[in-house]
């Protein structure tokens, strides 16, 4: 199971109780950060977790609402005297920008941190541990952007202990079960692994698109995610804007959930000109029927 | 008469209701930034100042708690619709800094974004008006650091309206009564300036002084101000620290505003790790009488 907590969804300037995007995706105790506008950090605060389990940063794309806060994450990360490593995943010149601003303050990190600099027009993976993957999805947007798909692993096959206490198992036992296979016993007595053991939770997917114009190339690349966060900064009524600007209308972002078949679509990203976000459920529901909208710290389980 | 607010008054990382350095000041309708600590932007909303009066914005230093906001403001200017100047002054590097970022976003602003680069280890003139005129105050801190001195200029002599209600003064008499002449009435009668004009208000002095060493060529150029703002990160019994960072303690703050005798000394930038800053206050007064504590959001008179 994975757990996204929205630490921002609203596009271009941040206000009081309306701050710009960002994410925290936890996964088994692991907790991944994407985006990081301005404030991110005094948001992560409120969430009371451990920083230093914030290990991977990823980040769409260089305009401001969605990584203004991060170089005032990693100098925090350094004053609170942070040793673990941290990754950047982003655009090509975002090493540039951050080192810069540490060198003109001199104040390097005594944390290794590491920056994945990212070019290619196609997706690709470029995280993988022993939980999960993560690959790019290119958007279509004023610059050069990415959105990320988040997928668990598969997990080891569950033991079923019920079925096993009375058998006196051998550590070697468990492992072989675990991994699919059927055991043999002290006694030569065979047994089969789906007597012992049970279903492993299925591989979830979380699918991050923001920014992006309408863009069909998606749909293949995100079919049948559990989870997919698509923008909808405009309503149809100002699709001209959307156009024009390279973003989507809440129909949009419901038209490419549907073709893409996926199990939920969360939307956000909204324009500071709209004040009742129903519109945006009104709208997309018309094409889509499982929608939620995003809001600042709310918990969503995928 | 100049009107401060304190944006933020807390050091090194921002939280929740504790945000980095930034004030603004108002002298007559203008409006100057001093510092722009993260989420700046968000304080000054709460102020409901129209953004397009600030035209000036003093930046100390490069340490990421007096400047992380700057880039979001600027770009916050550009998306608001923003026609007038804008002039940045502060340490060199500080406009490679923020046209990197403006370059990589492909975000130029439409209005007109002026830096004014300073590298002086001098006292220099940077800014003048003709209500304002403003000078650095160089400071020994880890890094490049200015303080800057506020100074209102003397306006002209203000017109005794009772005095003058009965002597049918055409336009040019209250002109030279302004500018402190006698005057000729049109029966011939002299009348002396005194009798018809009231004394200005006096010039007024703001100096700010954040971040530094406790630092004693800092007295002469700041020698009788209405308001000193200084630094206090630490108190005494942090003493070794304060002279690790090239910070103060609100003792050593408290001895300069007396050695210059100050007017009132107002306190900030405290480290996060003291939870009641009226241990401030009493360090100060031992050495100093008219003594404030900086607040987030909290307005001072000069």
């Amino acid at each position: 199971m994975m757990k996204l907590t929205i630490l921002g969804c609203h596009s271009a300037t941040p206000k009081e109780n309306k701050h710009t995007t960002s994410q925290l995706l936890e996964v088994k105790g692991k907790f991944f950060l994407i985006d990081c506008g301005e404030g991110t950090q005094i948001q992560l605060r409120k969430l009371k977790i451990k920083f230093s389990l914030i290990q991977h940063i990823f980040i769409s794309h260089l305009h401001g609402d969605h990584f203004y806060g991060l170089i005032g994450l990693i100098s925090t990360f350094r004053l609170l005297g942070r040793t673990t490593q941290l990754n950047i995943y982003g655009p090509k010149g975002i090493k540039e920008i951050i080192t810069l601003q540490l060198k003109m303050s001199n104040s390097w990190t005594d944390y290794s941190l590491h920056f994945h600099e990212l070019s290619s027009p196609n997706s690709e993976k470029i995280f993988e541990d022993d939980t999960i993957c993560v690959s790019t999805l290119p958007l279509d947007h004023r610059i050069y952007t990415n959105g990320f798909l988040f997928t668990t692993k598969t997990v080891k096959r569950k033991i079923n202990s019920k079925a096993t206490e009375s058998l006196n198992l051998e550590p070697f036992h468990y492992s072989q079960l675990q991994n699919g296979l059927d055991i043999e016993l002290a006694n030569g007595i065979f047994k089969e692994n789906k007597e012992l053991t049970l279903n492993p939770e299925p591989s979830k997917k979380y699918a991050y698109c923001s920014d992006t114009a309408y863009n069909k190339k998606l749909i293949s690349l995100i079919k049948g995610v559990d989870l997919l966060y698509h923008e909808a900064t405009f309503l149809e009524k100002h699709a001209d804007l959307a156009k024009k600007t390279k973003h989507s209308t809440a129909l949009q972002a419901a038209k490419i959930a549907n073709s893409a078949n996926v199990k939920k679509l969360l939307l956000g990203h909204y324009s500071n000109r709209y004040s009742d976000k129903k519109d945006f459920i009104k709208e997309a529901s018309t094409v889509f029927e499982s929608i939620l909208l995003s809001e600042d710290l709310k918990t969503y389980s995928i």
